[in-house]
């Protein structure tokens, strides 16, 4: 059956102006974001289609649709853009979203090898070459070339947090092993996470039926990474108090300061009370790509669970997520419902399929776009997308400390990313700790008032002119400007640009 | 910062492939899969760039990686052949596909406005079109035109499993409000299915904490129907037993047999017992698209929530799974984690943010094929979609009930499937029911044993020499072939062709 041709021409019109996107992204002559406001959009789009559906939908001309397509790439926010450093994740890598694309062409979901062949084989191959960079597959017992591993260390989640709860599920299986079928015992379970962790501990908590409330902060130090000996003694507590320890969360790449847990001495700690080790490297554990920068996950491979997201410094389409896991044994245990008109025993190749080791039944084919990518780059191409970023935080920190007091760090951090906020002029002799950071808890309550005011005011404005999309978070209480360097496409230009124009921002506040 | 030459030249030749495949999918003429394993995958790939990742891994070449390309698509499933009809899922629209790829080259995340002003309006457009179709919110009280709700009632999930998982836990969040903070409460909560239901209630119990134990498997009728008096035992016996009945999930469109529970007696039921009705029609939901079909939902409007994979019936890419809820005001305090990091409170427009009424943080972008598919057929294209597999479903029917007993239905169903068995010559006269189906419980054991093992072999037969892709499964512990119409390529003679390969796979056992 062959495509009408009116859809053969909007398929033509649609995909040229998506390839001419990826082809040619937005650079910094152009805006980062033309903003618009709900009315606004709506407005716009009743020229073309309209955004809603009425009650009796009709079909849209098709030419009309097409400048639909338009109208959406004008007013979506170009993460492409060298100066959209709002989030921890970027624009994408060229060579994963082709990857998404024949993925989509191909449409399939992972969890069986009869109708996922090559995907099934991809995902092995990535999994182990990700569990060998983590150290949880002895390199030495991988033949190098030629074969895959029948169970690879892990699986493919929809996301961090999905990845999470999936962690802290293994992780209440191996302290419950009928967890899965009887439910839960009534011990009081709680875990482990720095204050500074990811809100994904709790939400998972919640779906758990263990509750946020049993999710015990662990202070941090004032740069967000987990203090050890309040673990241990908030361990000691729950302990005291007839609560049932089973997990620590490390976080390693805190969202907001990019902290790293010291997963060594969280390791000593949990194999002292026999608990399950989580690392949340979704956004950190792509330092292991670098050898300058592997240091920071030192330990990683004592854990055992971690989930990394390769969405987020590495470039791939939403979504990428490995769930690594140190011994795969356990996930079918786990996670296995044999549904038999699915993972039939009698069929061709079955003992390949995957989708019995994890929640999910169809999954979207995460894999082909990270295995493309790391094809095309190689190890020394995703090393040097780190070393990259690190340049430009550390170029940023360098702009920063150059601008007399204007522009000052108060989290400088230790990865890819740089806390500071911007100063009034009358402000510039703000107390500042040993470490040169802005002095937060020093601060009066009128000057933490009127400084906290100022960074949404500036990103306003940056959003209405375009010039660039930057976060901001409350940090210690105190709106604070952050700064994430991520994508190649970040050159030092950009960097100075959007400190120029926060600068610019603060002075016509 | 452009992109390197080589990576223009890779890209234009990768996206020259997807789009070719694309807009000439494979045909008639073409094998719905060049069967490989694994070993032959990998002497395959070996010969351009390897499957597997070596220890230290250089960059591809272009070239080499291009050649890699082909490969992948010669050697995956075409599920966008007309003779894929393996599973509730089947090639997709292509419109779906451009929105897909769209989605991935303007890469965000759905959780805030301020990164996806498009996409939040499109969310909040299409679910409050769904909920009206499906109705839960009253289509009198939407303005028809230009206005979206700030509220929409539903969000989108990762898959199937993960709407219901999410289903489940609102329901449990209805029962015990404290639950996402304090944890369960120690209730023995039960909850009821259909014997014919997805598995993904049996996960989602074991992730919850409840444990599958506690997922009550209520008899079924021979075509897969939940007995609404069966329910009622049920229900009884857990609480005469000190359990907790929370929930009962209809299943609309069983997976195998594509059953539809009766809504309004289970409504009815819940109700009583004031139990939250989660309805699973993430295969039959489409239904609802059909003015002809969908009685086949009735009641669904009484329901607390329901899941809909768009990415079965309708042809959206995986995934695309919406989950509708009645009262959208229990999404937020079930789910909400409220970081301060990114729902800043001061910011432009975060009142729309999505992000904290559901579990995921970043999501990807799930809506914009749906929005764009729907508003290029409109209702009249959805409907003809839905109309369209029962007609090749009817024709599947009839060609069986033409072949002289060598072909006999085990459930006819009621839907757009058909199970049915292959009968050597020999044994055509077996007993049928009523109903004109095989008389499963009527097979002696020998003849069982002999018929149970023919599937898997034609199937191998199909799949070696491409002529087809279609499921079995064991029913009444019996293998049957499924035939599944999903696919507007799907036609008459794809059926046949189909079901004559069938024929003379059996004829040369």
């Amino acid at each position: 059956m062959t495509l009408h041709p009116s859809e053969t021409a909007f398929l033509e019109g649609a995909l040229q102006r998506a390839s001419d996107y990826l082809l040619d992204p937005p650079s910094d002559s152009d805006p980062v974001i033309s903003l618009a406001s709900p009315t606004e959009l709506l407005a716009e789009f009743a020229g073309s289609v309209g955004l809603p559906f009425s009650s009796t939908s009709e079909p849209a001309e098709p030419d009309d649709l097409l400048h639909a397509v338009e109208q959406i790439i004008e007013y979506s926010m170009h993460t492409s853009h060298p100066r959209f450093v709002n989030q921890n994740f970027a624009g994408p890598d060229p060579i994963s979203v082709v990857g998404d694309y024949l993925g989509a062409v191909l449409n399939t979901t992972g969890a069986t090898y009869e109708v996922a062949p090559v995907f099934t084989l991809m995902e092995a191959a990535v999994l182990s070459k990700l569990g060998r960079i983590a150290g949880y597959v002895d390199a030495d017992e991988v033949p190098v070339e030629g074969d895959i591993p029948a169970l690879p260390p892990g699986i493919f989640a929809a996301g961090g947090s999905m990845g999470t709860l999936l962690g802290l599920q293994l992780a209440r299986h191996r302290h419950q092993p009928d967890i899965s079928t009887a439910g839960a015992n009534g011990d009081r379970l709680v875990l482990f996470v720095s204050a500074s962790g990811h809100y994904a501990a709790a939400k998972s908590a919640a779906i758990l039926g263990i509750g946020s409330d049993a999710v015990i902060k662990v202070d941090a130090d004032a740069s967000g990474r987990m203090i050890p000996a309040a673990l241990t003694a908030a361990i000691e507590d729950a302990k005291a108090g007839g609560q049932t320890p089973f997990c620590v969360i490390a976080t390693s790449g805190t969202t907001v300061t990019t902290a790293f847990d010291d997963l060594n001495a969280l390791a000593d700690i949990c194999e002292a009370h026999q608990l399950w080790l989580h690392v949340d490297g979704c956004y950190g554990g792509s330092a292991l790509f670098s050898k300058t920068h592997e240091h920071l996950m030192a330990g990683v491979e004592r854990s055992d669970s971690f989930v990394w997201n390769l969405h987020k410094m590495m470039g791939m389409t939403q979504q990428c997520t490995a769930l690594l896991v140190k011994d795969p044994t356990q996930l079918a245990p786990c996670f296995a419902a044999k549904a038999d008109y699915l993972f039939q025993s009698d069929k061709l190749f079955g003992e390949f399929d995957s989708g019995d080791r994890t929640f999910q039944c169809a999954r979207r084919i995460d894999v082909l776009k990270l295995w493309l990518s790391w094809k095309f780059r190689g190890d020394e191409g995703f090393e040097a997308r780190i070393d990259h970023a690190f340049n430009m935080i550390e170029h940023t920190r360098k702009r920063i400390a150059e601008s007399n007091g204007e522009l000052v760090p108060v989290v400088t951090g230790e990865f890819t990313s740089c806390v500071f906020a911007w100063l009034p002029s009358d402000l510039r002799d703000l107390p500042r700790t040993d470490a040169g950071e802005l002095d937060v808890a020093a601060l009066s309550d009128a000057d933490r008032e009127r400084l906290h005011a100022i960074p949404p005011k500036i990103k306003a404005g940056m959003q209405r002119d375009g010039s660039g999309m930057i976060g901001y978070q409350p940090i210690h209480g105190l709106n604070t400007f952050r700064m994430i360097a991520m994508s190649p496409t970040l050159q030092t230009a950009d960097v100075d640009a959007l400190l120029d124009a926060i600068r610019a921002g603060g002075a016509a506040l």
